[in-house]
């Protein structure tokens, strides 16, 4: 007999065909009249299927009526018109087969469990209500990222995860290596002789891929990734991990313009998808973790992001009157409290902010005529703050070696880079997207140790 | 006006209007009576779109006629219907806009070079025509490898790449540290003090996401990942990367049955993806690369893969009166040699071995009654030999319990894997695949450093 899903049967609710289902009992409640009733979830949705379980089942003594939270059976039986209000269905057993018990020690009891502890027992937590709903919408906007840009002929392209280059030196680095760090090789002088490390060199964990993700969009036209990065930073925020997946699209003969455009349009796509998809996963979540959540989401999605330049923005903080820890002044950066009054006070819905100072920008930003800002944007919306952050790459080869000199990168390092705009230079645009922040935006979960299966935090490795 | 992809005027073919095409510049050609051929492509097709520009045009002598391979331009003209037998259409131009020009040390001229020279200029190897089929195919692959999983109810999970596990003691491993080599911090006993490192551990780079797959398969029901993994491994062969990235699903409620149907299903799916997505690309590497490769693909698409044990494998290897440099002996490893008796001679196409014994397999794989084998599988296809591997879990407590101890592993390292016998146990599976092996594959290249955009392999990390 097939095995069915749960959330299959309750979108085809097919009463009276005999079916399977494999799953854990949630709960089980033994009614009066020699019955009991399970709830089972298969983690296909977040729904449990009620299954009656009689007294004339074989093993409803010995098995059944052991059956505790965390179990794990096969249940065949009728599909039958339930007479309970929370579901259309439920099955009336004929069969249950127990593949496991779960003895009273099982960590995840029928109570709410608080989100550090889960943190504890990250191989149990997707067994629960929200971690299930978390897994998913994560998986949904996984998908939706891949179909996106698939559906605009953009390629997806695996830049490396070991990397000699630090990119902008955008962040501290892990560093790789299979020297033995107890005796490692030195040279005459006494070095390390990382001549003698695997790759012959220095290697560390990447970034960023966009500098790689360049030279294919260079190549192919319109490129992104969709991988892991990381930052060997001591953070110990609700908004930090060590290790994270980045999506960095690139385009070839795209402007700033288009490039706020695509990120417009592929941040509504992602989270329209969790509206339509999630349903259940964000009403629970809307009810228990963050009120408003869907609401929020909504708005996201419901009109035009407002644009501004980094320069408009300063002069809005200056005459809102409002006290701010840090008053807003052109050439500093801007706060989360800036940033909140902008998206939540003014304008009451994302905006994209362009053309920030050149002196905290990365090199690789187009330098404007002004000499004084560059081609960039950050897409900043209500509550999360920058989601976003991308530019107009510099496509000039004098303009980008100047640069670099300033910043105090040695062009030899990224000959590769320059050679893009030697040999066939084109404008060019793109942005990065943490893809964690982008699941505690559509989750509405408060840590981001929450939000990715196994997080790597300073001090914590666990599994 | 709006950009358009060469793809689509392919497709579309509309012959008339006014568009507008960006791309590179692969040959010029200059007719007699002053005007010019350019063959212009985009990256978004191995095809190039002809251009005729012609004296009339304003940048005629200054700009057109000095373009040379690898200069990039935006040329807005006609659609009109070509004369030529190679393409239906080309493009009168009314202007041509040039952004770059390529001097004339654009290491792409127009002759073929070899891998060894373009693996040197990684950052502009994609820019050739087999290297644009290459990634464009491995696209679509990875686009199909999520296509089929979320079509069957499958959610993605990331599982991490920093670890303090090594699963299965599968391979060396890179190690991941903040620690100063040249001075690390050191315990009174004078070892390396791990526990002021980054994670307060000694960490390393995964090589597989299996267990932690597995923990979310026990809950969610089918998961599958498809991320990076790392062997720190000195092999310079034309079939190992320090970096890969790696496919692995995992099934709850599944045998090994089921996961052998999965698996042929799966790569059935991926590589008919590629005979119907990439019909020109897969017609020049198999004009150029490996002739016959669209052929043995087909094959591969045909028919049910075989079906026996390691036993009754052995059992024809010895039967065949092969003279193979390893006599095939049950108990020993099967050789290339063997695999590629059984595929390409014996059975001709594809096999899945099971069943092998337990001595060379992993304690994880399902001791099977005979207590002398387990219950995996091999995926061997023509050619390539294995390129899945496989198994159901074990999932009883005790005889995991025996086997980890066996294998010499520390059960209190793999408390987490234990947890998931011991809460419900269910039957599960579940199987890995070498993304690049399958890129290998399906282009027909013979050398794994070919098919991923930035190789890594011992003494290499260049990019």
């Amino acid at each position: 007999m097939q095995i069915h899903r749960v959330q299959e049967l309750f979108k085809q609710s097919p009463v009276g065909q005999r079916i399977a289902v494999c799953g854990w009992v949630r709960t089980r409640r033994d009614a009066k009249n020699n019955f009991s009733f399970l709830e089972i979830n298969d983690g296909s949705c977040l729904k449990n299927l009620q299954v009656i379980a009689d007294g004339a089942l074989e093993n409803y003594e010995t098995d059944v009526k052991k059956l505790g939270t965390g179990s794990s059976v096969r249940v065949e039986g009728v599909v039958v018109a339930s007479q309970g209000k929370e579901q259309a269905i439920e099955i009336k057993a004929e069969r249950v087969h127990v593949y496991g018990f779960s003895p009273e020690d099982f960590p995840l009891q029928k109570k709410r469990h608080g989100f550090d502890y889960l943190r504890t027992i990250g191989h149990l937590r997707p067994r629960t209500n929200t971690f299930g709903a978390v897994t998913r919408i994560r998986h949904t906007l996984s998908m939706a990222v891949h179909d996106f840009f698939r559906s605009r002929g953009f390629f997806y392209v695996q830049t490396p995860i070991i990397t000699a280059n630090d990119c902008e030196g955008a962040g501290e680095m892990f560093q790789v290596t299979t020297l033995d760090l107890d005796k490692p090789p030195r040279t005459p002088e006494g070095k390390i002789d990382y001549a003698r490390d695997f790759f012959g060199r220095r290697t560390s964990l990447t970034v960023s891929g966009q500098l790689e993700g360049e030279t294919y969009a260079m190549a192919l036209g319109n490129i992104y990734t969709f991988g892991p990065t990381f930052r060997a930073e001591n953070s110990n925020t609700t908004r930090h991990l060590a290790e994270f997946w980045m999506i960095e699209p690139e385009m070839a003969f795209a402007d700033l313009d288009h490039n706020a455009f695509i990120a417009e349009e592929f941040l509504k796509h992602v989270i329209r998808a969790v509206l339509e998809q999630n349903q259940d996963d964000l009403h629970l979540l809307d009810s228990f973790v963050q009120k408003g959540l869907k609401e929020s989401l909504q708005n996201i999605v419901a009109g035009p992001f407002a644009r501004m330049t980094y320069t408009e923005a300063v002069e809005i903080l200056e005459k809102s009157g409002q006290k701010f820890e840090y008053p807003a002044k052109w050439g500093s950066s801007l706060q989360t409290e800036h940033e909140r009054y902008l998206t939540e006070v003014h304008l009451k819905r994302p905006v994209i902010l362009t053309d920030y100072p050149k002196d905290f920008t990365a090199f690789y930003m187009r330098l404007n005529d002004d000499k004084k800002t560059v081609r960039n944007m950050d897409v900043l919306v209500p509550q999360i703050g920058e989601i976003i952050g991308g530019s107009q790459r510099e496509e000039r080869y004098d303009v980008l070696l100047e640069r670099m000199q300033e910043a105090g990168l040695k062009p030899e390092d990224y000959a590769f880079y320059l050679d893009l705009r030697k040999y066939g230079t084109a404008p060019h645009a793109g942005f990065g997207l943490g893809f964690e922040r982008l699941v505690l935006l559509c989750t509405g979960m408060g840590n981001i140790r929450d939000v990715i299966p196994f997080p790597r935090t300073p001090g914590h490795c666990e599994f």
